[in-house]
């Protein structure tokens, strides 16, 4: 399989406000937009940085896996997503490689672009994503 | 101050060979190249993707900080490097913010690069790197 790049950054936080502002002030990062992700029950915040962004997520209640992570490690880095053509593609292509994948189908992500995660036990610990987008 | 994009996505492996291998053939990552930063006494190897790159580092000894890192929670996300125009200009106004600074002046990180680390207490969890780099 064949990333293209880096789509953005996850960082799991506990206050998503105080954290856009902190990029802001910071790095210059600016708001590329806000939304909630059902599935995973988290807000989240894109930030761009010249070609990159940095996903701020925080959990919507105590039942996300972000809140969990939160209580366990405390905010930090979550997870790296790539950018593919066609998740579902990347999906078989990376079972192909024998890596193990936490979602066997594209499910709808933050503004709506198809993504899919993989276990960090196939990434060296890492959280992956793959998400479909120009 | 204004990052002008994500440089790299610094990630703490045991294993450099067996990551880079891992990488480039699940998400198709080219190695840029391989070094020593004596410093951090670790071995790095920067793979590229796109217009982003991961940069996987193993610890040398037992004395480097990502070897503790790695004690500690495994392997997995390090770091988090942006791009600017210049490492002193920065700093200055990082700590002109209130951000608490790790280097308070550049120092040679991979390839020679002019590098420094703000202290992850400044940056939601999140050990972040300032690069020097077209």
């Amino acid at each position: 399989m064949q990333a293209r790049g880096i789509h953005h950054v996850g960082i799991a936080v506990a206050d998503l406000d105080e954290a856009v502002e902190t990029y802001r002030r910071l790095f210059g990062a600016e708001l590329e937009g806000r939304g909630t992700i059902p599935g995973q029950r988290v807000e989240a915040a894109s930030l761009v940085l010249g070609e990159s962004r940095v996903e701020l997520v925080a959990p919507l209640d105590g039942d996300s896996t972000v809140a969990r992570f939160l209580a366990r490690r405390g905010p930090g880095m979550h997870h790296v997503a790539y950018r593919v053509d066609d998740v579902q593609v990347a999906l078989d292509s990376l079972a192909g490689e024998g890596a193990r994948l936490i979602d066997n189908e594209p499910h709808e992500g933050l503004f709506g672009l198809q993504v899919a995660f993989l276990h960090p036990d196939s990434v060296h610990g890492v959280l992956a994503e793959v998400v479909s987008s120009d």
